[in-house]
């Protein structure tokens, strides 16, 4: 029977159809760093001499051991991160990234060993990591809620279950997904102060603001804005090909009402006029056109640098375009509240800046420096993570940098699937009628482009049914749609269907539309995956006695 | 052997791989019209109360003939424009559009006859028409280039040769597409005024500027753009499934340097201010979030109404969100030269708004009059023409309509092959070595969003190779980029290879995508076109003497 919508179906538990396979061979343990009689020793400052592929190899120290990774590079799993470390100790950088604290990885680190540290050297970089971390660095890490799917524990990354996430329009802090590229600093709001500095305030000045000082100067704003790591959707793209990063599924996202003052408010205070960001010589006929390079003179970019620091005390940062920063419509705000209370630590207590319809990366977290630069921000993550890359580029490539795409800052038009999960069973009252199943899900464009329509496909794309939008969702300006939008939708599947693959795609303002299939838009960082989204579940006949089946 | 970049291969004209068929069946002329006797007969004021399919049917005039085309409404390939002449004489119309003097359509619309009109009422419309047209509505239009390829002579609609347009980054003037909806109005300097009304303006007032003031009283800008027909590529579309409208090729589309001043100076000028468009009310928590619908006090969009007009003396009118018209970054002009010459009237002469990175249909030409309003534009070309459709809806659908998306603005990553063109067939030195192919074509994205890189396939997608991107198109300013960016590409075709598919596409800075086929964006206007473009030639050997092969 074909009856009430919805009303014939019930999902019955994450029977995954596919199971992740798990290597049968037990990884023995390998001690790492042991000192080893055999192999000659060598000094901390020959180490450092060691920092370039093309000038004598690239060495690292872990305890005794002294490695050349110079030719490991290429396939090093965190990709040229690892170049963090040239000529240095790994050890500080392994704590802040517990996931090399494995067996196999030990098993490689040793398989490049070429020699001892001299034993005073040792002595001092351990005294050294004891000064920096004592307990570690993750153990002033905030407590999470329990519900949260984690990618990685140290730093801390984990998205939330898909069916508790769009529950609510808003997600509730302790749900927010949480992206982490290091330990969570410990703030005393009391020695806090937000520093301004670099072009159009003056050479070697320095303008500072407490957090008192920002919420009383300046008016106050609320945003509903949607915030998604370019890593979303990551482990559909390892299917074609392995990639490298956290291995994040659908929800990778999370919505939020941020509370703060204007970004272009405080610029404006400070006298920061768009003006400083032209050239002031005409070199181009159009004006949309630059026919020069000697702009080192104009505000390009706002870079942001956190409270987070790595192991060799650098801040996380990143930037975003000048005209974004200075645009009372872009809606960038520095934030003090998540949801009407204090931004949790995990999301940037005491002051995050909110960049709306910006990838995650750029809204810095434990804001505490500002600079105004003609460059954008000469961190890791802005200069070497987060860009696109061609489909046929990998690490192989030959010179693959030369590749690299723009650092990406608005992200494509997405959406997904969350109810049913991939992989589930459900239950339907008479495999031999029709039966309507429930399908949910979250739809969102970058750039403020508002989501016109979401399609949804039970037959590989050949028919699609036009979802319900959420009200909120639907109802953001023109362009100024920062939050994302739910949308629900009940299919009629047809009689005796027992395995069914839902599809879904959605249309944003600007009319752009998702692509058919991952293959095409593949990267070797696997980041910007919103190919269609699939999902396959199983139908099966509910047992008698089950819910649901008494109507 | 595999020479010099493209050194090796020759295009040898356009011998197209398959020629448009033709049906052989002649049509029989007919004379719509005429008076028939045996049928019954109707006063005007009877047609006239007959504009509703849902109260008595819809019926219109042809001289001496009534007809009852309510059911003919959901098939006629000009869509619901048919509406236009509901209760009234189909006579104006179909001098507009030239495509209805054909035996097929006479034979069509007798079909349809239900009665005869009263002589009187006969003779007064014959009256009217003469005093409207004269010679003919169109017999004031200008002369244009040659080497366009028409697609509708009456109103003219063209596009240029792409071997020839992207010979230049910046389109002569001559070369520009031509998409006009109605006959090219012959204006008078001397009577021209440039009306402001509306919101903001003051209850029944209106502010006017003849041409010299508006160049003299604000600042003169350039800007190099792009404009794009919402139809380009809608041949291939129709390939998909039968849609309504010109059948565009690739190139409804070029690029000019449009000297103007800005409307936001304009309207600045006038007191017109950002607030006006907010409600003064606080209707929602988050500042993008609309929670009511008690807007009609503040301004949401600016019309334009152009002196081109239609059979009932109604203007062509569009229009764009007011936030567009305001922001001084959207870089909105009221253009008086294109490419440094005063406006052809083909393109606009004297003024036409010129919206960057927003959809042809909304840069209205031979602008008068500007209404600022709580509303879009009235005019069917915004009410019921230029919106998207999903891909299951066409003019059978149960109440179509109702999902119409919203009126287009942006359109989405664009980009085409322009060399070789479909159909060719290229002459290359020996078949049995590899040999080098150029291949041409744009790029391009509304909203300022620039072209970050450009994908050419010759294996069906299976791997991709960057295309080398125009040095103008590539330094457009971010977000601003409202120009197109040419690009070019040498791709070694392997030795043996007769027949040769060559795909294309583009990603933007918001690193969209181009889909990967048209059925699933196929809509029943055959608009927004973008799936990655295809182009197929044949390979030959050149014979002995041709061109190149002495090489």
């Amino acid at each position: 029977m074909a009856a009430g919508v919805a009303a014939g179906c019930a999902l019955v538990g994450a029977t995954a159809l596919a199971e992740a396979k798990k290597t049968e061979e037990e990884d023995a343990p390998v001690q790492p760093g042991l000192f080893k009689p055999e192999l000659p020793t060598y000094a901390l400052s020959d180490v450092q001499e060691h920092t370039s592929s093309k000038k004598g190899g690239i060495w690292v120290v872990y305890k005794h051991g002294v490695y050349d990774v110079t030719k490991f590079v290429a396939t090093h799993p965190g990709g040229t991160k690892i170049l963090l470390a040239a000529g240095k100790s790994i050890e500080p950088f392994w704590q802040l990234f517990a996931a090399h604290n494995h067996a196999h990885v030990h098993r490689i680190l040793e398989g490049l060993r070429i020699g001892n540290l001299r034993e005073e050297d040792v002595i001092a970089l351990e005294k050294l990591r004891k000064e920096r971390y004592g307990d570690g660095p993750y153990s002033q890490d905030p407590v999470r809620h329990p519900a949260l799917k984690i990618n990685s524990s140290q730093p801390f990354n984990a998205e939330p279950p898909p069916e508790l996430l769009m529950e609510s329009f808003i997600t509730p802090n302790e749900l927010f997904f949480v992206r982490n590229h290091l330990p969570v600093p410990n703030v005393n709001i009391e020695d806090y102060k937000l520093k301004i500095t670099g072009l159009g305030i003056g050479e070697g000045k320095e303008v500072t603001f407490t957090l008192d000082e920002l919420k009383t100067k300046f008016k106050h704003r609320t945003i509903a804005t949607t915030i998604q790591c370019a890593g979303n959707r990551r482990a559909e793209m390892s299917g074609i090909k392995q990639v490298n990063g956290l291995s994040w599924d659908t929800t990778a996202l999370s919505t939020a009402n941020w509370t703060g003052v204007a970004l272009s408010d405080v610029l404006e205070s400070l006298g920061v006029k768009e003006e400083d960001c032209r050239p002031v010589h005409e070199c181009a006929v159009s004006e949309n056109i630059e026919n020069c390079d000697d702009c080192n003179s104009v505000i390009q970019h706002v870079q942001f640098e956190g409270l987070d620091v790595d192991a060799e005390g650098k801040s996380y940062g990143a930037s975003i375009p000048f005209s974004t920063a200075l645009d009372p419509r872009k809606d960038v705000l520095l934030a003090f509240e998540m949801n009407g209370e204090p931004i949790p630590r995990d999301h940037g207590y005491p002051l995050r800046v909110i960049v709306p319809g910006t990838v995650g990366a750029r809204n810095v977290k434990f804001l505490h420096r500002i600079v105004l630069s003609h460059e954008e921000s000469p961190s890791f993550w802005q200069q070497k993570d987060y860009r696109g890359f061609p489909p046929n580029v990998d690490y192989q490539t030959e010179d693959y940098w030369k590749f690299a795409g723009a650092s990406i800052q608005e992200l494509p038009v997405q959406s997904a699937i969350t109810e049913p999960k991939h992989g589930m069973t459900i239950a339907v009252e008479d495999l031999s009628d029709s039966s309507f199943v429930t399908i949910k899900g979250y739809a969102w464009s970058c750039g403020g482009r508002n989501i016109l329509r979401v399609d949804v496909s039970i037959d590989g794309g050949m028919s699609w049914f036009p979802a319900e939008l959420h009200k909120s969702g639907a109802r953001q300006k023109y362009n100024r749609a920062w939050a994302w939008t739910p949308w629900v939708l009940d299919v009629e599947v047809p009689a005796g269907v027992k395995e069914l693959e839902i599809l879904c795609k959605a249309v944003d303002s600007s009319y752009n539309v998702q692509p058919d299939s991952i293959a095409p838009i593949w990267n070797m960082r696997g980041v910007l995956n919103n190919a269609w989204h699939r999902v396959r579940v199983e139908l099966v006949e509910e047992e008698p006695g089950e819910e649901g089946s008494e109507e």
